[in-house]
C-alpha cells in the first residue's frame, strides 16, 4: 500500500462533510475516553518564526499523526498519518484546506450537540476561510434554513453569498451589520482575527447556541467578557488547550465543558431551549489526524 | 512544481554520496555562520512513546523543514522540505534511508576534515545501517584502499563484506575482533547501540581519525573515556546538541571542537598526522532537510 500525498484540491472534492464530522466526533469521544492522546502543541524557533506541531494518537483506529504550521512565512500546512500497527506512513495532505475543514467539523458537532434541534436560521460573523468551512460543515448535521453574513468589508461577505449559492446550494444573504447577523439566529459563528469584541452580548436572542473561533484571551478577543453572564453552557473542545494559553482566557475556564463529555452524555449542555450556549473552538489536537485519515480511506476506497 | 514524495528506493538510487556529503557541508558552514537555524529537537508524548521533531532553516538556501520519527512503534521516518520564498511545500522523504545517508554524509565531511591526506584504510565497529552508510559516503571524499569490519555477530560482519563488494566494488574483510579493526587503520567508524565500551583506548594507532555513532553518555558509551586522554582533538558536528543530553557525556565537552567551524577555518583540527581526531556524530538538526533537498534538486533536474 502506497503512500497517499493529497492536496487542497483533493481535500475540496474528496472530502465530504459528513465524513469530516463524522471522524472528529469519533476522536472527541475518544479523547474522551482516554483513547487519544493529544498532548499541548510543541514547536521549533527557526529566528523571524516557528515551526508548530499539534501531534495525536487515536489509539481505537491504531492511527498516530501531526499536524505542521509556520509563522515564518504562512507556508501550506503539512498533516501526516501513520499507521500504528505497521508503522507504515499511509498519508500526507499538504495544504490549507483540511486544516479549516476540520475545524468546520468540530463546530458541526459542537452544533449538533448543543444547538435546538431542528432545521437552522445560521448568522457568520467573518466571511472567510474559517466562517465557510463551518457552513460547509453544519450542512452535515442540520438543515439550514436561511444564512445571513456579515463582514468589516461588505463585498466579501457579497463574494461569499455567491460562493454558497454556486458552490454550496445554499441561499446566504450579505448583510450590512454584525448585530444582522447576531439577532434572531439559532445558530450564531464569530470567525474573525479581532483583537476586539465585533458583537454586543446583549443581541444573541435566547436559545442561541455561538460558537468562536477567533482569538479569546483577555488581550485579545472577539467576543466579549459579558458573553459569559448570558450563556447558561460554555463548551470547548479541549479543556487542556483552553486552559493552557499563556494568556488569561476572556471567558471563565472554570466553567468550561468538554464537548467530548457531552457526546459520551457524562456531562450536560444545553437542557432548556431558552438557554444560550456558547461553544470555544480551540482545534483538539489529533482531530486533524483523525480527518486525514478518513479522507484517506475515502481516497482508497474510491480508487 | 508538484510536491515530490519519495522513498527509500528513491533514497537508494537517487541519491550519491558526493550530493549527501556536499549538502551536509554547506549545512555545517552555514550553522557556524549562523545561516543554519537548528533548535534542540522537541517531542510530542504519545503515551507509550514520542513522536520526536528535529527541525532546520537554511537561510542561504531559502528553505526549511524538518525530519519527524517515533519511539512509539519504530515507524517509517518522514522529512519535509518547504521553500521559504514561496512557502510551498517541495519534498517529502519517508523511509529510513534518508536518516542514515545524511549522518553517513556528516561523517564523511569529518573524515575530509580531521583525517590524514590520502587514501585510507578503513576499521568499521558494527556491521549496521549506520556503519554501511559512513562506508557509502566516506567513499565520496577519499579513496578507501581496504576496509575491515567486526560485528558482535560475525555472520553479518560477512553479509556487510558480501553487500559492499556487490554495491560498491569495495573490498571488504570481515574480521573476528574489534581489535583487528581498530588497529593499524586511518580511520576507524564505530557504530554501535552498545551501553558498554567495544574497544580499548590503546588499540587506536597514533594517527588516526575516529569517529563513533553510538550512545556517548556516562550512563551508556560505546567508546571509553580514555579515548579522551589519547585524543588531540575532539570533534562534533553540533555542540549545542553534544551538550544539550540530560546524561553527562562521556567525553570532556569542554574540548569539543565545532566542525563548521574548522571547515571555516576558523578553530583547528588535526594539526599532525600522528595526532589522534575523534568525531562525536550527533547529527546536527536541519542536515536532514538540506539533504533531502538536494536529493529533490537532483530528480527534477533528472526528470
Amino acid at each position: 500500500m502506497s503512500v497517499l500525498l493529497l492536496n487542497d484540491d483533493d481535500v475540496r472534492t474528496r472530502l465530504d462533510a459528513a465524513t469530516a464530522v463524522r471522524a472528529v466526533r469519533g476522536a472527541l469521544l475518544a479523547a474522551h475516553e482516554g483513547a487519544l492522546h493529544a498532548p499541548p502543541r510543541i514547536h521549533a524557533d527557526l529566528g523571524d518564526g516557528r515551526l508548530v506541531f499539534t501531534a495525536g494518537r487515536l489509539c481505537s483506529e491504531e492511527l498516530f499523526g501531526f499536524r505542521a504550521y509556520d509563522t515564518l512565512v504562512g507556508a501550506e500546512q503539512l498533516v501526516a498519518v501513520w499507521g500504528s500497527d505497521d508503522g507504515r506512513l499511509r498519508a500526507v495532505v499538504h495544504g490549507d484546506e483540511l486544516g479549516a475543514r476540520r475545524t468546520g467539523a468540530i463546530g458541526a458537532v459542537a452544533v449538533d450537540a448543543a444547538a435546538r434541534p431542528g432545521e437552522i436560521r445560521l448568522g457568520l460573523v467573518g466571511a472567510g476561510t474559517q466562517a465557510w468551512a463551518q457552513l460547509w460543515a453544519i450542512r452535515a448535521v442540520r438543515r439550514v434554513r436561511e444564512v445571513a453574513v456579515a463582514a468589516r468589508r461588505p463585498e466579501r461577505a457579497q463574494a461569499f453569498a455567491r460562493r454558497a449559492a454556486g458552490e454550496l446550494e445554499v441561499r446566504v444573504r450579505a448583510v450590512r451589520t454584525v448585530e444582522e447577523a447576531v439577532r434572531d439566529h439559532d445558530v450564531v459563528v464569530v470567525a474573525t482575527n479581532s483583537d476586539v469584541p465585533v458583537l454586543d452580548a446583549d443581541w444573541i436572542t435566547p436559545g442561541t447556541h455561538v460558537t468562536t473561533l477567533g482569538p479569546k484571551t483577555v488581550a485579545r478577543h472577539e467576543v466579549p467578557a459579558s458573553l459569559a453572564d448570558r450563556a447558561h453552557v460554555l463548551l470547548t473542545d479541549s479543556l487542556a488547550q483552553a486552559t493552557g494559553y499563556a494568556e488569561p482566557h476572556i471567558l471563565p475556564t472554570d466553567r468550561l465543558v468538554d464537548l467530548g463529555a457531552v457526546l459520551a452524555k457524562a456531562a450536560r449542555g444545553r437542557t432548556d431551549p431558552e438557554q444560550i450556549t456558547v461553544f470555544c473552538s480551540v482545534g483538539l489536537a489529533g482531530t486533524d489526524v483523525a480527518v486525514a485519515a478518513a479522507l484517506c480511506e475515502e481516497v482508497r476506497r474510491s480508487a
